[in-house]
């Protein structure tokens, strides 16, 4: 993968004109000093030990406006349960987590606790202190002190999107500044993104009416990051994105397909009807198949090992390389 | 408004049809069940002394799946947390509420308990218990304290729904339970519905690829239900429908038509842009604008104000009906 052959696809003149009408990041300055920091704190961390690896973990659905004062909108389906779950494995390996999510999709460490009723599990107690409502107390527990550990040793970034315009520009801004650390980054894009868009300009301005019989929308192809993450962002770094199909019948043809067509390193393949119970990690050549062993086990444990290993051979191939091009 | 006239309108002909082609809600005879002690408790209390008004209140925005092994779907845009706290000034006043809300929205007593940080609430003390941080901790306290009453007292019963499909059946079946209270009960429908949606027969199975070029969608309008259930569901009900628009030229206009159309009671009026701050309350022949005074005040308090004061007003009219059709 060169970025210097000159020659522009239609693909990558998609990528800009996406940009270039895509509504600017409110947050910018301050994501872009968080990133700065925490890249910093890593390159420090590094150069007195072994290097620590840095994972970008992207989670969660992508919306897509319907309308610039947004009152309808296209969503995914993705609880973001996986990348919570993945981004705790990827911490207790070592990894510094980078983790761009959707906002209000699950956390890390927040996987046990409940969201629509949240007010059952505290209680009162003789003393009047809240209490956690046993036998949840012991989970709550561990998960307040890993999440705080995460935090406080600079293992854990979080960045929230909503958009899938937010979504692009904060990847490209991650992306962007893991470069430096060439094979030791890595990206894991769980995020379920969008495949069509309503270009900005193109949007209704306000809500639209509904008085006016059927509604006919025309949505134009997001144009495909994973290639220019691969060839321009971040051409060192590890990559591995996610296919999630409903016929399974397609689900490892267009596994092999996306690996072959965006140069990605793994794809994770996985059906709707029995994502969590079971995925297969597609390389080139090689395909295995992930379970889970029951209702408490996350079968991301073992797919992070795999992934591990897998971007281990990846840093020791490319030091190799480093090494033959000094030569 | 008479629901023996005989003659079917388009509108009605199309509402028979979304239900007709609806895929059937999954845990109907749960809810059924819920709803039947919910208003036999009710009625037991309402005998020994003063009736209990019940109010329905609809909360956060319905989806319209685009596949119907859903992927991809259209959202509206609300956090519920006006329903929210409309439900707790509700019970407040001495209502039963039937809270209508999608799952995952704002919760009533949840509302100033974090979403995305949740963990850092909380704290481990120096035994080893769970604290809350302060100075959340007396807020949360009272959040307990006040939806386990509710909740315990028989005052609150949460109905969650996500799809469209699922908000308009489960409306229907809460409506027709609600019949017998006559003009004690009370519609306060401020979920965000979508105007527009896929006919399940007319959806695409799988999940649409995305390697065609753009993407062609044609929604049907979604039919008025605010008409059904005034005339055929619970016509001796008091109606409160809510307008969201971008525009604030055609607001009230549209909140006006919105009444005289659909024979609301009261429409309240938000502009997307100020809806935390203002909300105007429109009644046939009088407008009442209601604003927050800061931060920490919901306007939601002197807009339930408003509402009972109003209902009182419907249940006197319709008990002086009543007698003068007796004589």
């Amino acid at each position: 993968m060169d970025s210097k052959s000159g020659t522009e696809t239609p693909q990558e003149s998609g990528v800009e004109s996406f940009f270039n009408s895509a509504p600017p990041l409110k947050d910018r300055d301050q994501i872009s000093q968080k990133l700065e920091d925490f890249i910093t704190k890593i390159s420090i961390s590094s150069e007195s030990g072994k290097p620590i690896r840095v994972v970008c973990v992207t989670s969660g659905g992508t919306t897509v406006p319907l309308e610039q004062r947004c009152v309808r909108y296209i969503d995914n389906f993705s609880s973001g349960n996986r990348g919570a779950a993945s981004t705790e494995y990827f911490v207790k390996a070592g990894y510094a987590v980078i983790f761009v999510h959707r906002r209000g999709s699950c956390q890390p460490y927040c996987r046990y606790l409940p969201q629509d009723s949240f007010l059952d599990f505290f209680d009162i107690a003789e003393n009047s202190t809240i209490k956690v409502c046993e036998p949840h107390g012991t989970v709550v527990k561990g998960a307040i002190r890993d999440y705080r550990k995460a935090v406080e040793e600079g293992f854990l970034l979080k960045l929230p999107f909503t958009t899938i315009f937010e979504y692009l520009q904060i990847l490209q801004m991650v992306a962007t500044s893991m470069r430096c650390l060439k094979s030791h980054g890595m990206f894991y894009l769980a995020a379920a993104v969008s495949d069509f868009y309503v270009p900005w300009e193109n949007m209704a301005k306000h809500k639209i009416q509904s008085a006016e019989g059927p509604l006919d929308m025309r949505l134009n192809q997001v144009p495909k990051m994973l290639l220019v993450l691969r060839k321009d962002w971040a051409p060192a770094a590890f990559c591995i994105s996610f296919k999630l199909e409903t016929d399974p019948d397609i689900l490892l043809q267009k596994a092999d397909m996306a690996m072959r067509k965006y140069g990605m390193h793994v794809v994770v393949a996985n059906e709707l009807a029995t994502y969590k119970r079971e995925v297969s990690v597609v390389t080139s050549g090689e395909k295995t198949r992930v379970c889970s062993h029951g209702q408490d086990h996350d079968l991301e444990e073992e797919l992070i090992d795999i992934l591990v290993a897998r971007h281990t051979e990846h840093i020791k191939k490319s030091s190799r390389i480093d090494v033959n091009e000094a030569l």
